[in-house]
């Protein structure tokens, strides 16, 4: 393949649900909540990821297991299914446990890793539930650091995140990269100065209003050959 | 009825979207385009919200009604629907007029101005809708002023909302109160120091780690005959 003219991001930065780990184990185990309402998942995913950024915006701060499982307790209290706060909390932990990582993941990260790239993961989780899901599924080793929101006290895709991140590793802004399979998080990071490239997993779309990611693929092996081939 | 010991707010901010006006209407017509699947209505409103704040949390500003259109193109898309960018602006803009007031809601109004309370709405929409939607409708004599989070250039629930509303009208955040039929909305309110009676409409909940509500009723008029008897 030819060299691209682009140059090489000095870190990229992996978001982790969806991007690396394949979330349709966690997704059944919720819909059996929800009564076996399938069409009710994708509204639970976004209404956390909704709450997340209403508790962001009003100066406070939950772990996000937490307010996936308040999430879930509104979707089933509106369709007439009553879950306890524990019994929320649990549905929602066990079911992030043990997510294996999509099939190209382990692939896309050793080729990067071998020409040289710095791969970090940068997650809404918080860093014991991070740690311990690449632990069970053996992603540790492929990353020279693990990051979570947590420290910063704000969700992906608030700025602060991405610039304590970039500082974090010692590099501007310009010289990181996001990959991720979620519109809002490349949008958040192109916003914030950074490149970003996009994961375009199944149901997963761009954000129509934000800038255009430089990279688009089906997956990350894809996104992968892509940039060993950046300057 | 007795008096309540609980002192009058100086100030009601209402919510618009949902709380006065019916949005029925609305959602058929987007549920139209969607291909007839009503269950997609939930998740494009809540998408709509989750990308308001990914906007403002990324430093940017763009009309609801854009984000709105948007996100119908993103959901539309995840379900093979193709929707060009103009036809989703015009699908969301047309389906936002003419939106009918709940049935108690001049009822509700009109007894609390009687009774001397303050009414403003306070609304993500831009100034322009507001005032078109509530002039259609006949809403406009009933508020003291119409406020649009177009001024400040974040959405609701941003704590920076509620402090520039208070300020508009020349109150403290504990002299305001928030009426509101969304749970963030409410949540929003109270972490920046305001009141809040939460309308629970159908589908709607309150968000369970934030603070609760002083007032929860199904409808308007319920909330203004507490409010009419506080001190």
């Amino acid at each position: 393949m030819k060299k691209s003219n682009l140059t090489r991001p000095k870190v990229l930065f992996f978001d982790v649900n969806e991007t690396l780990l394949d979330l349709t184990l966690m997704k059944k185990q919720i819909g059996d909540a929800l009564g076996g309402k399938e069409d009710l998942l994708s509204l639970w995913f976004t209404t956390m990821l909704q709450y997340s950024l209403v508790v962001s915006a009003s100066g406070q701060y939950k772990p996000f297991g937490d307010i996936g499982a308040a999430s879930l307790q509104m979707i089933a209290a509106n369709n007439d299914i009553v879950i306890s706060d524990e019994e929320a909390r649990n549905i929602v932990v066990k079911s992030m446990q043990n997510l294996p990582p999509h099939p190209e993941v382990k692939d896309a990260l050793t080729l990067l890793k071998k020409k040289g790239y710095i791969l970090v993961a940068l997650t809404n989780s918080n860093k014991e539930s991070l740690k311990n899901k690449f632990k069970n599924v053996g992603l540790t080793n492929y990353f020279d650091d693990l990051l979570s929101i947590e420290s910063v006290g704000k969700f992906k895709p608030f700025t602060d995140v991405y610039n304590w991140a970039a500082n974090r590793m010692n590099v501007k802004p310009e010289d990181c990269m996001l990959i991720a399979a979620h519109g809002w998080d490349v949008a958040g990071a192109l916003w914030a100065g950074w490149r970003a490239a996009f994961v375009s997993r199944t149901k997963q779309q761009t954000f129509p209003l934000a800038p255009k990611t430089e990279i688009n693929e089906t997956d990350l092996l894809r996104v992968a050959e892509i940039l060993i081939n950046y300057s």
